[in-house]
């Protein structure tokens, strides 16, 4: 289909191209009503659209959020292999749909330049979700757009945030387990990182161990990448090893998932050898046997809520306090009393 | 960061803007080689970085892939509720990102204008993945850029398709039932339409059954939507109405996996009441208990083929024989001989 143009539309008014960008951007005041209705006919009979990445040259706006998803893990061709990204990139997809902007996905290389990609594309916004190097925080506090951190205990007074409250996450998972009779509870977590998601987790084990006069083990301490396989080969090192555990804090389903995995495969089970409890309640935690006990957090209002406060600074709102939304234990039957 | 504009490199350079342009698009071949390092020089110092929303104006180049997931079962925030979207997404993101393009996803509702979108975008190419109604269909036709469709029997010249032989994977599963001795086998699937993919299925499977000269029967054809609750409860009706079925043939694993789940709920068990088939072979898969036995595609290498056949459209390649893309059967643990 041939496309009308500014040109086309002008022609068809018998007005200048000025006029109908005029018209068009409401950006002069003194054009007539005449004028136009004339513009506006020509505009519907020629189902001429406005060109967004030339409209964003004019009024910088192209309603464009980038997503972005750093891949601290490397480079990989599993954006998803957690699907707790792809539950929350859902729910923001959906969002940004109802508010007529489209999202644009950045799994950032830790090397990107994330500048050059946030000016070439003119985004309007950032949504960043996980935990981001402090290069790319640089990188973010030079561009002068809107960004929302997700899961960032980044405190800089440039970013909203939205997150959890990681090390009570935690905390109650621990508890958990220790009402349940449990004292040798070992921790499986990703990669630990100054100031991120995983070490506020860690010290919410570590504060519920305490608080019950358990003392904390380093050799308890799991330490892998969030995904499956790595879920699974730590829980067959555990099992592997006679590691003299009887529960398990998992900082995410799919490591949880994977150590369930990992157990059976060396013959024994879950919850009778050992009980486990993950963290996110992804929709996997239904589907597997025994069902995943978990520390749910709200994934979706996470997506839904990022995009919300991502709008409101577009909008100018400004000084929006950070966001922490509630946890709570979903029971299902991973985890068992000793 | 205050950004540098034309202006400012020309100023820097002691050149008009309209020569800047010219030295940066290449579009007039009387620069000085001088002029041409004077302007090259004020853009590295300045850290000049080109408006990809502008430069799209100009040379017709956005470097922006549009990937359509058609919503075909209502609106709904769930875009990736089967896990199979997720995981090809994610090998089209990476492909594309290692080929210098960024994608914009549309998970596009019915009564959507995708017109409107791709010229709004000046996308330089799409990706529909899953069944397209034929207004999608006759929008693409309107549209003068490269489409590719994933999962499609559309036979128009104007596109190019990348699937698997839908009839075969479900011959082969129906098939690979029929040899563990069950004969009593429903067919679990999403909605069916002509010449969709589940249509496509179910005439494997009639296929199947009729060279073993097994009756079709109506009463076996268990038909909901593609997710995990519609498999639960066509699952769940299967047992309580007695249906005296002993495998279950399913059009996905997500399906398959509900299925599991709902036998499950109504205290029977995989496979020893039950045999059940997947198809897809999605990381959950190896998850759930019992492994589930699925028709394996490819996914991933579909994501990335999809990519690739874009490429080449893009660059001018013309008739591009459709690709279908090899299935084979993953054995697991849901099926048993009877």
């Amino acid at each position: 289909m041939s496309r009308a143009t500014l040109k086309d539309v002008a022609e068809k008014a018998g007005v200048s191209t000025a006029t109908v960008s005029y018209v068009l951007n409401g950006t002069k005041k003194t054009i007539s009503e005449e004028t136009k209705h004339k513009v506006m006919e020509a505009v519907r009979k020629l189902d001429y659209v406005t060109d967004m990445n030339a409209k964003s040259l004019v009024v910088k706006d192209s309603k464009l959020i980038g997503v972005v998803i750093p891949q601290t893990e490397g480079k990989t061709h599993r954006l998803f292999s957690n699907n707790f990204y792809s539950e929350i990139l859902s729910a923001i997809e959906y969002e940004a749909r109802e508010s007529g902007y489209q999202i644009i996905i950045s799994g950032m290389d830790t090397d990107e330049n994330f500048v050059r990609i946030a000016h070439q594309r003119n985004l309007d916004g950032v949504i960043a979700i996980g935990v981001c190097s402090d290069e790319l925080l640089s990188q973010f506090e030079k561009i002068d757009i809107p960004v929302v951190l997700v899961d960032s205990y980044c405190k800089s007074a440039k970013f909203v945030n939205i997150r959890i409250d990681d090390a009570l996450g935690s905390y109650m998972a621990t508890k958990y387990m220790i009402q349940h009779g449990h004292k040798d509870i070992a921790f499986m977590c990703g990669t630990l990182k100054d100031n991120g998601v995983m070490q506020k987790r860690l010290q919410g084990y570590r504060n519920a161990l305490k608080e019950s006069a358990i003392p904390f083990k380093k050799a308890y301490l799991c330490e892998g990448k969030v995904d499956f396989q790595s879920g699974m080969e730590l829980a067959q090192d555990i099992v592997k090893n006679n590691m003299p555990v009887t529960a398990i804090v998992t900082t995410a389903d799919i490591l949880a998932i994977g150590a369930i995995k990992g157990i059976k495969s060396e013959g024994r089970t879950v919850p009778e050898d050992y009980s486990i409890i993950g963290f996110d309640d992804i929709s996997i935690c239904d589907y597997v046997s025994p069902g995943l006990t978990t520390v749910k957090q709200q994934i979706s209002e996470k997506g839904i809520g990022a995009m919300h406060m991502l709008s409101n600074v577009m909008k100018g709102v400004k000084d929006q306090d950070d966001l922490v939304l509630p946890v709570h234990i979903v029971e299902r039957d991973s985890v068992r009393s000793i």
